[in-house]
């Protein structure tokens, strides 16, 4: 099967041209089927490129100059694709010269015009931003949608669920994902009438790829037992960013407090394995890459400060997604949930 | 001016009537103009009270043996209610026997039992739950409402902060807290309809006894820089969790990292000082007692497990809530609300 070529947005992010090509470069290492199209400045990404003899043969250089700004409005930058790196980087998904777009560059303007220039998918009502994060264990835990849905209903939350276990099976292998949505308790009644109303609609949907175990509270999303955590997107954000800004609140203290007497620097000093763990642990490199789920095309956001590891490991995941042909997952998922409610819609038919 | 009692259920919590009565009694030190009223079991809040004199003629016990249980429907306590020791707490109140119950038990009772027993104070519609959470400077931030109320309106989202505005006066001493409404970005146009109206009334209400600084995101609300935190309570109790979780889940990585050699384990024994003080930076007990703000008197809830040093706190916290008048402080500035409305109705009358 020929892949099709993953597009990267060389000159989104704040790290710059030769942070996106080294990570392309090493990711290629593991991923070495892949071609890739470079769309930025020539003279750079070439500049880049001579680091990177895995590289030759395997890319395609799109020249431009312009580039989304970080602040820059979703509105403007529409306006802008067909002159920017990120703009010309989703539209080459659109034409077919490529399977995926990678960009680094501003999150809402990347969503906006992959929505717009990409559609979402059949069967698909909105798209959504799903990102790993790590847990007790060692494999990460999926969260979607991350905050490009302000209010869903119901129907987008079984959406989100089906997407989001798609993603799981691919990335961390598990034939049944253990899905669920994040509620402010676990008790059958709480909630909104969209959380009881998705939920009610898992549970019937007994054919899918994944394991339906009901709600989760949000201070056990990283305890390592469920795979999906599905969720509107301002409670996702909301709940994204609260787990951010704790563990770096966490391991500021902690830095603060080793710094606060000799004993405790010695102390430090010796115990660095062990904080080196940690901050490996959870260094958001090793998580980096949000999949923007739902559409014709695939597309993923590196974190804007992310190191050549990091955007290594978004290209890794854009290449496992289209290599196992996440699109067509999700199409078969969606089919399986139509038979149901179908089936469900004949039993009230015939009045059971 | 005498101060009311204040009523404590003896027999909510898990850690049973000794732990109430002893951070009971190690609040009073500090607040030592208060007498309580202590419900529950005779026999054990008489022997619990042998180990403190101070308690002496400062205290009334009202007998019962019934408890409300840690998963009992808050629709099956409050038929419990004129047996239970968490209802005759409330009841204590309802009745001018206590200006303030403290329990330890079930949140949902506790919240169901207070709002029917109380009622919602002149001017409030909502009554909401707050609490207190560690910053990295010295203070304590507040955030409410963290689970009474699943969906809020912009009109309830104001009183929220003009209730945490007021306990933050009181607990945190600031004249002019800082008050900032959580949101999924700061930009002006970013969230719901209900944040935006909500923001906008909060930017013209300029004579209230705080400083609205706009919107906060949840990766920022333990940085240091904003005294309340105001939100519905479903993005409220993700918030919540998710910082709980997330501290709990790093620590417990820092745990594993420090026992996984024996370099790690000297270093660890040697810097123990710094984790202590880590420790006690994040314990729950440092910043125990959530408080009921909106109704006709002062409910308190206290965490399941705390040590009598929790208990303390919390019992502190409705000390000094009951010393400078919670009820009062909101009741001024919903009246100052209450002008600026008018005074922007009038404008609109006018043509403005």
């Amino acid at each position: 099967m020929s892949l099709p070529r993953i597009a990267i947005d060389a000159m989104g992010g704040d790290e710059g041209v030769r942070v996106m090509i080294d990570g392309a470069a090493q990711a290629r290492r593991d991923h070495d089927r892949f071609k890739f199209l470079l769309v930025g400045d020539q003279a750079r990404i070439e500049k880049a490129l001579d680091a990177h003899p895995n590289m030759r043969g395997a890319s395609e250089i799109l020249h431009c100059e312009d580039v989304v700004a970080g602040d820059e409005k979703p509105s403007r930058a529409i306006r802008r694709a067909k002159t920017t790196s990120m703009g010309l980087a989703v539209n080459a998904v659109k034409l077919g010269d490529a399977g995926a777009a990678v960009s680094a560059g501003n999150t809402g303007a990347l969503m906006a015009m992959s929505k717009l220039a990409l559609r979402t998918m059949p069967g698909i009502d909105r798209p959504a931003l799903a990102a790993l994060l790590p847990t007790l264990e060692d494999h990460d835990v999926i969260m979607l949608d991350l905050g490009a849905n302000t209010e869903c209903d119901a129907r987008n939350l079984v959406q989100f669920a089906i997407m989001g276990a798609a993603y799981s099976r691919i990335v961390a292998g598990s034939a049944e994902p253990r899905v669920r949505l994040l509620n402010i308790g676990t008790e059958e009644q709480k909630g909104t009438d969209a959380l009881q109303e998705a939920a009610q609609q898992l549970r019937e949907a007994t054919n899918l790829e994944m394991r339906f175990d009901g709600f989760v509270e949000a201070d056990k999303i990283n305890r390592g037992n469920v795979d999906v955590v599905v969720t509107d997107g301002f409670s996702g954000n909301i709940a994204l960013k609260a787990i951010e800004g704790t563990a770096r609140f966490v391991t500021d203290l902690l830095k603060t407090a080793f710094k606060s007497s000799l004993r405790s620097k010695i102390g430090y000093s010796i115990s660095r394995p062990a904080t080196e763990l940690l901050r490996h642990h959870l260094d958001p490199n090793n998580h980096n890459g949000a999949v923007f789920l739902g559409l014709n095309g695939v597309v993923v956001k590196s974190h804007g400060s992310a190191t050549a590891g990091g955007v290594a490991n978004a290209v890794a995941v854009t290449a496992r997604l289209l290599e196992n042909n996440i699109t067509e997952r999700i199409t078969t998922d969606l089919a399986e949930l139509n038979k149901t409610a179908a089936a469900s819609e004949a039993r009230i038919g015939e009045g059971q």
